[in-house]
């Protein structure tokens, strides 16, 4: 039960810090933090609770890293549902609470036919700079492969696990900095449903994406590290 | 009294370091370093400081972070006091110190009837982006209590503490990220205090919020982990 | 093999990474993360993939690092070509993939004529800022050099090594924010020639400026570490 | 002489990284890195450099550094001035490699009647945001006494040593994006010397501040540190 409450507060704070600041902060005229601040703000999310509660459930936060971890052989099957309800339930309550703040602000209110809206993901139409479904896919694809490889690399036995935390949030900030432009960025369906559960509409039509190209990722990088990368050797 | 030095000293560095950036440099036309810059800046002071200081006094630096962690069990209560009058005076000597080097340039003046003005924070007409009082004070309840989830989970017996100074530092620079452009970012009631002190008028008015937020905030939060996350098994 | 995959890997991620950010995200206007964010994302690679597969094939991701190594004494001359190949078809994979998620937005061409061109390395008309081959020369030479002596130091028996990833991965983020203007950074062979492939024309003709100056940067780094710094005492 | 090998190494990386990256890189249009791009550069360039050559020399890189680690009773007086000879050797080098590839761009001349020029130290008409002689003196005093307090604490035998490198370079940055816009941030007499060098006029006639204010407040924190911080038990 620690471990659900560990990954609803870690989850919580991803959407919450994610998506916050990409709300709150990007786009302020002249000072605001634009897509480096936020490719930041989602790292540091991971890294801050990698170390504050990794050590209570593994610290995922994010249903492909569940299910990566599950084909590297490293995350049993049958905790797979409880761990990406805890997720999706602690990134929902986040988005609520982001929804509360900004309704603080006069004015405000989500326009759901513009790409971004509330930090949504999406393509076409609603890709931030115009990248198609296929383009959408593919770096969903390739992403979340590339974070897959990094978590199992950087929790390996053999590897200096102790920078575990610092090289999986960094690697989130790299993949924003990368990506923002082309769908907001995900490789996190529970980041993707939180948003476009409040968001509705076309973004919400698209999250399927969000779901089927970064699990899809995990799953091949668990396959890679086992077959090609891993050392079998007993230490 | 060593320890109340180090907590004169850090919080001394926090407010010189962190409201210093947002006065000279946040808003230098074109090489400025904007809200992302106070925002490494902030969370700089603490990381740098955790290591320098944190053997000696923990290196709390914050009256909410000293209440957290009594909540949490980790600190004694007759300490609370001494504690945050030397974090408030090093805070004002800092401030003290922004003021003067502040003074060196031509036409300097504090302008308290501006959101911000010599990075004191505020709601309503003195959030820097216009929200409301309630939208000011969950945001800085929420962001306090992770941000005291997250040191507690960090410096946990259980967990990869020599870390702990990189995760808490970069987890203020997170809430910063996050928040400036709603309160401008306390989540430390003697950061507040201290500039509204030489700010005066409505922002001092408003200081009260940034005392009760986060310290409720911080008290939520060592209930959480005590409750929810700690494990209580001997190692 | 374990080894080259690791290679092939990790300069996949260093090219789609680094090259990535700057093709999708570095010009957008407001938001874009510039060059500072493109600094930031090349180090990321390095430190994300050092602690991910570090620990298989020792992270070179670059043939000029392999080159630096051999140099010093810390590599086999007999790996350097199957290292270097497997380096250049990950950096070509990569560029590859960045070719065909590009093209999935609307009037997407490369420009050959256009200093940096999909992220490519160039001097005189192809640098970023207008600089010379003998500027450029210079600081692609210094640079891979110094490079290299972080590498060498940092993982020497007698230093700090589990540090060796996050100071060899912002060694590269410091390199790159002094001197994409200069040449848009290489000093690694196998990221200037991928770029140029797919670029053709005159930054394919430069591409010879990029494997020479950086090697030869990092040999004489290699017996600069060895003769004026290396202790060699048995410890 | 190893050790002296490494402070020249050490500073020469420190100005060719720090003051490199603000001659070629924070002013260019749109994508420049700006003044908290440099504040990461001259930070990176000592935590790279500590992790690289700390085993070697202590890795000061910085004639105040030297001075405040023999106030506080860690550096033999001895070995300040060849310390100090090869700290200004090797920024004096650095220096003249930057002016050389400065030189490759049509057009190039140091105006040294600009606050800033070739990076260079000032205050009055030559402090960037204008600020006058008596806040460059306090604001150089108090960021270089923090500075010592931080190396000084993070060394310290009960600290946390492994990370003194990450915490000592990032106080550098904190204190570059604190200080850029009054004095274009020293805290390094070598630093400020090569650039005047480079620089002549009246530059070069205010680099005094620049010596004695750094070497001043990094005194005195030695002082303070033995006397008020320090633990004197045996462990």
């Amino acid at each position: 039960m620690k471990k659900l409450f560990a990954e609803f507060f870690g989850t919580y704070w991803l959407v919450f810090g994610g998506c916050g600041s990409a709300i709150f902060a990007a786009g302020i005229p002249d000072l605001g933090i634009g897509f480096a601040g936020v490719a930041l703000a989602f790292g540091l999310t991971v890294l801050t609770m990698a170390y504050a509660v990794g050590h209570i459930s593994g610290g995922h936060f994010n249903p492909a890293v569940s299910f990566g971890l599950w084909a590297g052989g490293r995350f049993p099957a049958k905790d797979l549902i409880p761990y990406i309800i805890a997720q999706c339930v602690g990134a929902i309550a986040a988005a609520g609470t982001l929804f509360t703040i900004a309704s603080g602000k006069a004015g405000f209110a989500i326009d759901n036919t513009k790409a971004g809206a509330f930090a949504s993901n999406g393509f076409g139409a609603f890709s931030p700079d115009g990248y198609s479904l296929q383009s959408a896919f593919i770096a969903e694809f390739v992403l979340t492969l590339f974070f897959l490889l990094v978590i199992l690399g950087a929790t390996d036995k053999f590897a200096n696990g102790k920078f575990a935390g610092v090289a999986i949030g960094l690697a989130l900030t790299l993949i924003h900095l990368i990506s923002i432009p082309i769908t907001n960025t995900s490789v996190n369906p529970a980041r993707s449903l939180s948003q476009a559960v409040f968001t509705g509409g076309e973004p919400l039509s698209q999250v399927w994406l969000f779901w089927v190209a970064p699990i899809l990722g995990a799953i091949v990088a668990g396959f890679i590290y086992k077959t090609l990368l891993q050392n079998h050797d007993e230490a």
